[in-house]
């Protein structure tokens, strides 16, 4: 039998802000016991000195703040080329008057479990809220970061998913031997047949292909979308710190669409094992750190003038509109987009402040400090208090959206307080997308932002 | 300060099979305390009322065992509907003289900690090996089962990676004003134009794109291939024991190929949260059991006529060889296929018997048994009876393969013992593939493993 004492990896006397103390502690704990001619002692005996020899959890340390978190951990190679690519973006359409720039966040971030990674933590998002919003935001004249993970869904090409609607089922290859039409000329049949391309989108798919194909030629040769990659929250956090830097001087004229999925948890880099961590070594332990708010810095500091939209995902939706507005409260952004994990694509909810946009931004509710999610059973006067500072407005598809064929109504727009109505167009695979309704709601609401600003 | 008991969560008198005992307990152990009001006795409170409404380790339960994993983890959605695919796809295929089935698995699994699944465990793996080894089964000759994780790479349009290759820049849209050859006709040109196909892939993509486009219409035609798709872990297991059934009746002309990064843990169902973790909600504990070892059941009971070869991924040179010994030891199949992370796409090492193929597999070597990795200080006399009874054969590809443009030789075969010598051809994409010179090789071992039962 083993005994593990383990404390909070924050003590009391040595908090940072005590406002927002958060300490986790995840223990990986991996007891093997293979050789059937150990005993029991013995077993224990090196599992323990397994235990001893990785990471401990001690007492007093404290968990990181954005600010300890970039002092102690490395950037990711790549990341001054990165940044170098952003900056230049951003100066470009900087100079377009009223030209607009939209950060978008895409994909789930990983947590490596080793340093030459086998095992890593996830968090599931296959990037379509990202990528098909920031096709949106490109229809509606925006310059577009769009700061994903490698290998998640991208713009354009999140129509032909490989394993959904491969690519390869469109092309066709006409035959060498039959005839063109071009050998009916004078001219050197020969060469005609050899310069002709003869591999083609078939005339059924062309139709679907050829806006989506347009737009994404648009896009290339206008210059309004960069695509940038990250694949742990490491790579993340720096970058989306680079990215903020660089759009700050677009003042009012940024918004940070944050669709991603960041992990929760990180493992700081002077404990991650350096090789596959092996499962018959008896006790390991594994010490996961809370990932700072970096939200909080990125509104109050990083970037005070950009619009910016949070997304909550929930899969219990009795916590989806308490959690949203703590986060407002919390960090004092502007909007939070709520979703529920099987509803996402039909529904999601729009949670920010009832009060007319003032000139500036929220600065916290400080009734709700440190509070992520509103105590359910709080007395009646408190929650009506929350309900008259916060407004939801819920964005639905339309349920006959996917019988309808020729109506370009799919979608309706509820608010609890007078919020505006609007519909949906049928996106290009013929379906209305939730995303078009969003980034057009957006699109409004950054408008009146970047008025309330020159006012 | 909180004090947890642990315990193994295999007791001495409850092992089911003494030689392989593994009992590992992973405990994730979150301590959260936000409420500055909080006294450090309340959180302790909290942490250890948490800690107890979820599944606390318990004294005397044992592994999951092959047996006792199918008896109570529930099988995936759909299974039912893949396992009558692959029934099918056999049928057809044994009743083809001589031909020859492969299963190849690519991909990783993943280990849900949501039941409404928010964040996973994942193994590392694009499906690189998997996808190309497929594409060289087929083209020797064999009907392929492609076993792989949602949205990994596949056979043939792996060659066109979203992020890597986009397939959309392989495109062009013909300007429709211009004037077409066929308005010289004396027929309707205005039918002509409507029916005419007009986006097409440029010429220079077109070569490289023509027999990929080829073979993948050609194993479309023929149905040589069938992809069934895995997420899970459990998925992944149930799926495995369901394809080898069906493969059984094929007895020697069935090949097992298993590449997929399978992880070696995972959360019984009757513990996996129902709702996304909250990071708030104080101490939280999660244990996580070792994954079956199936490989065993497979060898010697599902498919006992199979040629089996495994993968052994290790980031650590050193273990490379041991361990893909060890597990040749332990499961008596018939190869493993050691690869390190960073070399593994220029140098893998074949890992099996000495003894010239018998017309049954071997059964395990009693020096080894329960023992992964051999003692690196076993005395001298081990240690040679070890060499004397394996060997391995390195295959390499040449470094001279990325200036080579006309040569065809890239490759180089290494062994320590008698073994052949292979060279490699250029990929379609004008570079040696490894897994074209390793999937000859098993080619090979295949056909004298098929003769070697008919004798």
């Amino acid at each position: 039998m083993e005994v593990l004492l383990l404390v909070p990896s924050s003590s009391s006397n040595s908090r940072q802000d005590p406002t927002f103390v958060h300490s986790y502690a995840i223990a990986l704990l991996i007891n093997s016991q293979k050789d059937s001619l150990s005993t029991q002692q013995h077993a224990n005996t090196l599992s323990v000195m397994a235990f001893e020899s990785h990471h401990a959890p001690t007492i007093g340390s404290t968990p990181f703040s954005t600010e300890s978190y970039f002092q102690t951990q490395r950037p990711p190679v790549g990341l001054e080329e990165k940044t170098k690519l952003m900056l230049e973006f951003v100066e470009r359409w900087k100079s377009v008057q009223g030209k607009k720039v939209v950060l978008v966040t895409s994909g789930g971030t990983t947590v490596p479990l080793e340093a030459n990674t086998v095992r890593f933590l996830d968090n599931f998002s296959a990037g379509t809220r990202g990528a098909t919003s920031a096709e949106y935001f490109l229809s509606q004249g925006y310059a577009v970061i769009f700061m994903h993970r490698l290998h998640s869904l991208r713009p354009f090409s999140r129509h032909y998913s490989h394993s959904l609607n491969p690519f390869l089922d469109l092309l066709s290859v006409l035959p060498q031997s039959e005839p063109s039409s071009s050998s009916s000329s004078s001219s050197s049949s020969s060469k005609a047949t050899t310069t002709k391309p003869n591999i083609v989108v078939s005339l059924t798919h062309s139709s679907t292909l050829l806006p989506i194909l347009e737009a994404y030629h648009s896009a290339q040769n206008e210059g309004t979308l960069l695509s940038i990659e990250f694949t742990t929250v490491n790579d993340y956090l720096w970058l989306l710190k680079s990215v903020t830097g660089a759009m700050s001087p677009l003042g009012r004229r940024g918004m940070f669409y944050l669709a991603a999925a960041v992990s929760d948890f990180f493992l700081p880099e002077e404990r991650v094992a350096e090789h596959k961590i092996q499962s018959n070594k008896g006790t390991l332990n594994l010490e996961m750190d809370s990932v700072p708010k970096v939200l909080k810095p990125l509104v109050q500091e990083w970037t005070p003038e950009g619009y910016i939209v949070s997304f909550k995902l929930e899969t219990d939706p009795a916590l989806l509109v308490p959690k949203s507005r703590a986060a407002l409260s919390r960090y004092g952004h502007q909007l939070v987009v709520g979703n529920e994990l099987h509803r996402r694509k039909y529904e999601v909810v729009f949670v920010e402040r009832k009060t007319p946009l003032s000139p500036t931004k929220g600065d916290g509710d400080n009734r709700l400090s440190g509070v992520e999610t509103p105590p359910l059973d709080a007395e009646a006067g408190g929650e009506k208090g929350l309900e008259e500072e916060y407004k939801e407005t819920w964005l639905r598809l339309d349920d006959l959206s996917n019988t309808q064929t020729n109506g370009i109504s799919g979608a309706e727009t509820n608010t609890n307080t007078n919020g505006s109505s609007t519909s949906g167009h049928k996106g290009r695979d013929g379906e209305v997308e939730i995303e078009e309704i969003i980034v057009k709601e957006l699109v409004d609401r950054h408008q009146r932002w970047i008025e309330a600003g020159t006012n």
